[in-house]
């Protein structure tokens, strides 16, 4: 069910400082930078390596995310997989006994439908599941032109 | 430089009943349960999707991953890259001012050449270098006979 990592969350108080951080690290490329309000914050997808990093960063003092820097310092934030069908993939966990944060799927990051899984069900780790739509592997790059 | 996520590192109190949980989600995919001296731990890959999971569990308390645990609770730990040769990435690194806990690669899972950058320096993420034997593109796994 778990087939492809589609991101690795990261939590910053900065989208632009840390996507200058990964440039010393080699050339980047760099999906459109989102507001979500429903989640309360802005995302920008960015490439070094093959998996792409969601840098995620609160729009206000309310957002969990500035809950979660706070408590836990910028870092690593969540793990999103790549479902084929999210309904399906939310029944599994379901049925596994696995605590959902979302019973739906929301709208995410470029269109994508997802939903997240409490931490307390996978090791720790907020995990989160994506479908794409089809024809859509990942969220669209451009070139970095810094 | 950073081409590919190598790992995922994720620190558990038991890597056993983290490979429990991650059965929930589907089939795994199990390393060789190794045990590392020199960084006071034990660790096992797991595949679930297509990027492994390296759980890693304290062998004692005086394990930095115990101290980890207890600051942080069990959950995501570092992201590894693989990187063709580990001593000019290092030397990229300190070229571009990040902060090194390994000034020399050092032998780590299944034979790998590794090495640590510091979370200060790559947004709060504890960062691995990892050089592997040419045609060894990952750690071998076995099916799961559980």
């Amino acid at each position: 069910m778990f087939k492809l990592v589609d991101h690795i969350g990261v939590a910053t108080r900065s989208i632009d400082a840390s996507v200058d951080t990964l440039r010393k690290l080699g050339p980047v490329e760099l999906g459109e930078l989102e507001t979500i309000e429903r989640y309360n914050l802005k995302a920008r997808m960015v490439r070094t390596g093959d998996v792409p990093i969601e840098l995620i960063e609160p729009l206000s003092e309310e957002s969990n995310i500035h809950a979660f820097i706070e408590k836990r310092g910028e870092g690593l934030h969540h793990i999103a997989y790549r479902v084929d069908d999210i309904e399906q993939a939310l029944a599994r966990c379901r049925e596994q006994g696995l605590r959902l944060i979302d019973e739906k799927p929301r709208p995410g990051y470029a269109e994508a439908l997802v939903a997240f899984v409490h931490p307390k069900s996978v090791l720790g780790v907020l995990t989160e599941l994506v479908q794409r739509e089809p024809g859509k592997d990942q969220a669209p790059y451009a070139p970095d032109h810094h």
